[in-house]
């Protein structure tokens, strides 16, 4: 594990570089897919899941027989704990409900914003190496909250043509019972385009593969909007004497464990804590199942000693962690701080794991700097806030010489007679 | 003027199609445009701004000196309504502000969302036919009050090499002075890749031509955030036998004088009501100056009989318009069942030019039936919201073998390792 012993500023641009793929060679393989399912419907979507998932299927819909059927096979512990991450999550989403509020912006002009569910939105839970029925949670469920009327979730079958039942288990715990057997690109084109059993949704949400990526990224320039841009996972911990060492390892651990391509970043102002860290990563490293995943990703991971915590917080800001965990003894103080991040865990007892899965934030979140723009998934996610405005017969006369004035130096006429003629009608006591 | 009496329902989406256009032949010149910019910087943009805009530019910062002069060349009364709008758009975009509140999920789970303004972000204030002094004041004042550090403005110079001298007054009013001369597709790329003047910004924001937009869109696969897709503008006016139909016309006419792509739609109860905009609409025409295209834009305008306020309700959501304007007796019943717009307007005295320019709310709204996905550009858009969390060892308690158990069933043994060291520390009571 590398250890970088205060770094000069003009050296941080290099440290902070995130491992870049080049996207080109995929935008033309994927356009050809999304073409074919745009053209072909099921039946594309049919046999791109014999040719991708290796199954052949005679439906894409989840019906009731096999949602019953995962009832009976996931286990009773695990769905009292998936109740208990459901609640939980419900209850900090449901939390960020909106009520606009009417403003009178001068006398007779009112203005106000009222936050509407998008009517048609889509879920995404990639298959691959874990059945990630968390995801179904963090989608799901505020999708619920908004009200959304339609709520269509994909996700790739197992080699035995069903769904994970943990997931089924999920989707039914959050009110989702729409669900089709479609994965990867030909998922992303049936929610966008619609196909004869997938309903076409207005916004796509949920994380995936390079190729599910650059799918939702076409998609978003004409078809339906999506959640945000995505890249691999990443995660930075600050963390100073205090910190337990232990705690630290098992953290940048458990970022190193998604995948070769993850990020794990520890900056401390205590070389004596990079050394512990780099030695209880070594400990923790061999007793992982997935401890060559994570090996791998821990060669680009880095250890840095820094001067002081000021330091610390500006090269935070400046990497725009996805999750930012702060493992110091004045970690409010630093909170305060924080310009560039998805999701900020407090303390020693804050892993990114219960953020996860069970502690109600949710963890679609920006990656690969996107933090600088982009917020993770919320409430809003679901909702579009629009605006109502009402003028009275005093309004127009408070503002329409103002926008008549405007409008005529902006050579809009038209603009300007829309509202010369209701004052004119109101100076003339007819309205 | 095409009036259409009570359409079938499987009419609707014919008669609510919209024109489109085909960017695949935009697609390699912008991206080629970019990547000379990205290559080449302040030498691509004044090389570009030479060949597009017919300006030969020293420097493409404006200075002290214009902006002094600007003051001298705009005059009084114009100023004036210019702190008007101001004023409004402040006052309404300031109470859009987010307190994020604590929530105790359960008890020692503690989650919070703050909002924290986007560090860098880019405004395009396009140039063409209209000065659109308007728009600087729509897109500078909720960067200003979100706190947004770096805020630039690129804007193509005029024939003379100037920028038109309101929208510099906009600009200052507003607390802008990072003003550049750059146009169309060199000024978004300038302001996502940076150039040696140009910052280089997070988030773009702002309307413009099919070049401008397909720039946009580009960009916003990797390098910077934009506000939202864009398309022709358009109204849809909802009116029964008590609407103005002077108003009325009024009202479709200020859309149509956009441009020959403007769509302009009235759905209305009453057939009278139809005939007798359709005459005013004659009778208005000829008295503007943009009448050429605003019987341009006309021929696919339609004037549509419904049977009754719920049809009406119905197609306006089905369209998703950026500006709804509802002229009828009981407006505020049908304002509660709109689900898709950008904008609504409310009641015979409130026409869209009010929200154009100076009741408050702001004119950058989803058009081409993105309303269904997107909202207009608000106080948020120049923020994200940064999820925060604490865990007590009562917390850790509380959730700490949900995550084990859900993390287990995910295959993620390392995020279950991150809380159970957690967990144990806690029972031994070492933490």
């Amino acid at each position: 594990m590398n250890i970088i012993y205060i770094p000069e500023r003009s050296a941080w641009n290099d440290l902070l570089k995130r491992p870049t793929k080049d996207a080109k060679d995929l935008n033309n393989l994927v356009a050809g897919v999304l073409a074919d399912v745009r053209a072909h419907g099921d039946e594309a979507v049919l046999r791109y899941e014999a040719q991708f998932d290796h199954v052949e299927l005679s439906s894409l819909r989840v019906d009731d027989a096999e949602f019953a059927e995962a009832e009976t096979l996931v286990p009773a512990e695990l769905k009292e704990a998936l109740q208990l991450a459901h609640d939980n999550i419900y209850k900090f989403h449901a939390a960020q409900r909106f009520q606009g509020e009417p403003c009178e912006v001068v006398q007779g002009v009112t203005c106000w914003q009222k936050s509407v569910a998008i009517e048609k939105v889509g879920l995404y839970i990639p298959g691959g190496t874990a059945p990630l029925f968390s995801t179904v949670l963090m989608l799901a469920v505020p999708a619920k909250i908004a009200g959304c009327k339609e709520i269509v979730l994909c996700t790739p079958p197992q080699r035995d043509g069903k769904v994970h039942p943990a997931v089924l288990v999920a989707a039914r715990l959050s009110g989702v019972t729409n669900v089709f057997k479609a994965g990867g690109v030909q998922a992303i084109g049936a929610m966008a385009y619609g196909t004869e059993s997938v309903p076409k949704v207005y916004k796509i949400f949920g994380p995936g593969n390079q190729f599910v990526m650059c799918a939702k990224q076409q998609v978003s320039l004409h078809d339906a909007a999506i959640d945000m841009p995505a890249g691999p996972s990443e995660v930075m911990v600050l963390a100073d004497a205090s910190a337990n060492a232990s705690f630290v390892a098992a953290d940048l651990l458990s970022q190193a464990e998604h995948g070769v391509d993850s990020q794990a970043l520890l900056l401390t102002t205590s070389a004596d804590l990079a050394c512990r860290v780099a030695e209880e990563l070594e400990r923790q490293l061999p007793l992982l199942p997935r401890n060559e995943i994570a090996r791998e990703a821990l060669k680009h991971s880095k250890l840095i000693v820094l001067r002081d915590e000021a330091e610390m917080m500006d090269m935070a800001n400046a990497y725009a962690p996805e999750h930012l965990i702060i493992e110091t003894a004045d970690y409010m103080d630093l909170a305060a701080r924080v310009v560039n991040a998805g999701s900020v865990f407090l303390g020693n007892l804050t892993p990114e794991s219960a953020g996860d899965y069970a502690s109600g934030t949710n963890h679609t979140l920006p990656t690969n700097g996107y933090a600088t723009a982009y917020n993770g998934v919320n409430l809003d996610s679901y909702m579009r806030k629009v605006t109502f405005q009402h003028i009275t017969s005093e309004g127009v006369k408070k503002i329409g010489p103002a926008v008549e004035l405007m409008a005529a130096g902006e050579n809009l006429d038209a603009h300007r007679m829309a509202m010369k003629l209701r004052r004119e009608a109101v100076e003339a006591g007819k309205v």
